[in-house]
């Protein structure tokens, strides 16, 4: 797969993960119309669709047939956009702006974005139910909870710049990018009745890909100034150059996880190629 | 049953689920201990647990075992409660206490207040998940998303006091409470394969029952001096006499649906003259 091969291959995919994403979340003609239009400003916006591409590439891999894969590709994005809401508010980052455009809490109140998490969260179980096992519904549920994205959300919260250790960096790390990650890869695996040792080696590459792309983050804000100065980092603690070491090994481990499989995991391996690179 | 077992029935109900959900939500020593602390303290208070012991009634009902049947009574109380703690919060009701103590984010923080109902949601879907049934997800779901307790939310939000119709305000307590009420007699509808026609009897009793609870705390609020001038109600547009006269109807509705159940049903004959009495 050349690497235009590639970006054809992910503009399809997010161009049908933008339309299945416009389908699944309600019109705001439907009541209650400010809820789903702030919903719709949050899903709708121009998102990298990272692990919704995820599922549906382990998806490929499994050889589960798209229209199976869809909604739980999409359950995913819109707990990871529910997640961004919270992320962004007062309470949180206090942050005004995301990809451009104003913080659902800045355009529709506080209240109403608070419904429009509940209202996302909601219909990404509705969508998971969908597929008629509830490994699906455990599985993102898990994956969101207090062993997953909601410990790491935590954690962050308490990650104040006094040089905590790189172990528990990564751990914020792991839970906060990790946890959707890893859920991505493993609700089409079990949907597709993956074995036990293909499922361990995807999120294997889920997990290590999770962590390399939250450390990319990191180096791409302090490559723009934009670090935090008052947070504990992978950057803050090994340093630029250490942290890119960091993320090339992370990517090698992930890589080195999708051995076992042929021409098929080759999407994956340019995924990780992208995200290795982008910082 | 006589008034004296119906209240060992409910105190017999409520001992088991106090036991069950403090089970269910992980102990605050264990991380993220701040967020299971915040959880532990919204659950584990002196609640009615209204929704779980209809849950569980309605269980005995159809006759399915209390094992099965305690999981999703619990899910349905981890929703009601992560509502609860949105409610409080100051961009909603701006509460400072419930049930006598602090509210979450008074005592906790906004922050870890509102990472604990993101926790409570998914365990909900986790504990719903264990009945290996993924309809049981998708009517949470429901009934927590746009088309239950979320329009229900937002609609309340816009009851301003410029006096809405009646049939607006029914609308808005139909979500606000009819939407767990209903998926608590459901869900164990469901697990016990009950028929169609049992299933809609019993949905149209949770449907008036809950609609009559939210107008008796409406008479509640006015008694003691708390309504909301500025919220339309069934007390503000009715007046005291014909909300009172409203939950008689709904009572007598809610009791005839179960006209086809003899003495099993019983104890859900008894909980509508519960709700009946107590405003």
């Amino acid at each position: 797969m050349t690497k235009t091969d590639f970006c054809v291959y992910v503009d399809e995919r997010r161009a049908l993960i933008d339309s299945a994403l416009a389908g699944f979340v309600p019109p705001d003609t439907q009541e209650p119309r400010l809820v789903h239009a702030a919903m719709r400003h949050a899903v709708l916006s121009n998102g990298k669709r990272l692990r919704p591409i995820l599922s549906l590439a382990a998806s490929d891999l499994a050889e589960l047939p798209r229209e199976r894969a869809m909604p739980c590709a999409c359950a995913v994005e819109l707990i990871h956009t529910a997640s961004l809401i919270l992320d962004d508010l007062p309470c949180m980052d206090n942050a005004l702006e995301r990809r451009g455009r104003p913080c659902v809490h800045v355009a529709f109140g506080e209240a109403t974005a608070l419904l429009a998490v509940m209202g996302l969260v909601a219909l990404a179980f509705e969508l998971a139910a969908r597929e008629g096992n509830q490994e699906i519904a455990a599985c993102l549920a898990r994956s969101m909870g207090t062993s997953g994205l909601v410990a790491g959300q935590q954690a962050d919260l308490a990650l104040t710049g006094n040089g905590v250790s790189l172990d528990a960096i990564e751990q914020v790390d792991n839970r906060k990018s990790g946890a959707l990650f890893i859920a991505a890869v493993h609700v089409p695996a079990i949907l597709a009745g993956m074995g036990h040792s293909d499922t361990d080696a995807i999120e294997v590459y889920a997990r290590n890909l999770g962590l390399a792309f939250q450390i990319t983050d990191d180096l791409l804000d302090a490559n723009a100034g934009h670090e935090d100065a008052g947070k504990d980092t992978f950057v803050s603690q090994l340093g630029v150059d250490g942290a890119h070491n960091r993320v090339k090994e992370l990517i090698a481990v992930a890589t080195g996880a999708l051995e076992r499989w042929d021409a098929r995991a080759e999407p994956l391996r340019m995924m990780a190629d992208y995200v290795g690179a982008r910082s």
